[in-house]
């Protein structure tokens, strides 16, 4: 998201997360990006079979902007089969159906199966294929489930690293529990019912005195529904502060 | 995800979804991939405030890769006042702590609190800010609720497509209770017990020509311990039928 970049000064997040294999990857940009959506989610082990182009070229790690950690740390194999051999659970990403007998999964459930596996000490990995025409039918046969994406089927072209960035951002939501990175500031507590009344009766006088709770008859009525526009805000002790401020003004 | 595009035989998945507002977008190429993004989770109201460059100039339909629709739709605004006029709820998406006493919660969480007033007709935005310093406090100051994304704090720049895609990802998985373009092909039946045991026979049979149960007093465990494995794959009809013809080989 803008507005925020590498900070050196914080804790790479994620300890052991699912490997990334990307299986002949055209493009060294490509590589550069999918290396950036994994640091954005704490992933950190990048496995890369047959690669096009050398993924440390100038064009990768400008385009992982700042994920050279990943980048340097890439792992190369010649094929699949050597990529994949210490796994236990091997996960191919692709959006086509491949009409093979193995289970599909969305994002999230991959993310909770490969949850046990990976805090048992197993090896996990998605694979992810080519750019152009994805994953062979007998590289999807590899793999213990085919892991797939809820998209809009009239639209569902996903480029190599926003694919990346789903997985990992499933990944990491359950890894951190949904944790995010900020919250609401807290600096006053909520408002006390006694601070309210105090409130009202203030702002009950003075709009007494400009005449605002006419025909007499509907008083009540009025007065219980403005009470309820300010027990509705769930106002802190600051937000009454600053209304009665306003009041009394 | 590699191995699929823009399939026009197939329907737009969604019928109504947010507002994504762009405020002071800097490259049309970055609009062109928010739209596409978009596109893929089946979002197509764009509105930008003030972009810098003509979102319809060469490079924004191209890096949208299709998803002309959207950036045609495209709708301009001059400030972000008049973009969200019509909205209900406005939600700022933002990777920095802005201080401010309003809720903040995750693409989930939004996704959650967006579907009911979406579906009863209201007008919901979320307002992403421009790429290479996100949105101004006063703008943060005119949204209900921050959206932000749980990301590796030591590397939390995602690009303005990017975050739109985690947002729109979250939005579609709730639309369509997460369902999955395919499954998984039943092509058969689960096998039964009847069928189970006739495999059993045989294979065992032929173990005993071969002189397998040895010892023989461990024999009873090893042919319970053999029948477990075949009984955990929860194996199809076909799946022993294929199994019954290699042990019969």
């Amino acid at each position: 998201m803008p507005g925020a970049g590498t900070d050196k000064t914080k804790r790479w997040a994620a300890t052991a997360g699912p490997v990334v294999i990307l299986v002949e990857p055209q493009l060294a940009e490509n590589v550069g990006t999918t290396a950036r959506a994994m640091a954005n989610f704490g992933l950190e082990r990048l496995r890369l079979v047959n690669p096009r182009e050398d993924p440390l070229s100038a064009r990768a790690p400008a385009a992982a902007s700042g994920a050279d950690r990943v980048l340097e740390g890439a792992e190369r194999f010649n094929d699949l089969e050597g990529a994949i051999s210490d796994c236990t659970l091997v996960l191919a990403a692709t959006a086509r159906e491949h009409d093979q007998a193995k289970p599909v999964i969305g994002p999230e459930q991959a993310a909770s199966e490969m949850a046990p596996r990976i805090a048992a000490g197993e090896t996990v990995a998605v694979v992810f294929g080519r750019e152009r025409n994805g994953l062979e039918n007998d590289e999807v046969g590899l793999a213990d489930r085919i892991l797939t994406l809820p998209v809009n089927p009239a639209f569902a072209s996903l480029n190599l690293a926003q694919a990346v960035l789903i997985v990992g951002y499933e990944w990491f939501k359950r890894k951190t529990a949904g944790a995010l990175p900020f919250r609401m500031p807290e600096k006053s507590a909520p408002a006390s019912k006694q601070q309210l009344l105090a409130f009202f009766a203030d702002l009950e006088r003075e709009l007494e005195k400009v005449e605002f709770f006419r025909p007499a008859e509907k008083r009540e009525t009025m007065v219980i529904n403005l009470r309820n526009i300010f027990l509705r805000m769930q106002a802190t002790q600051q937000d009454i502060r600053t209304l009665h401020g306003v009041v009394l003004a």
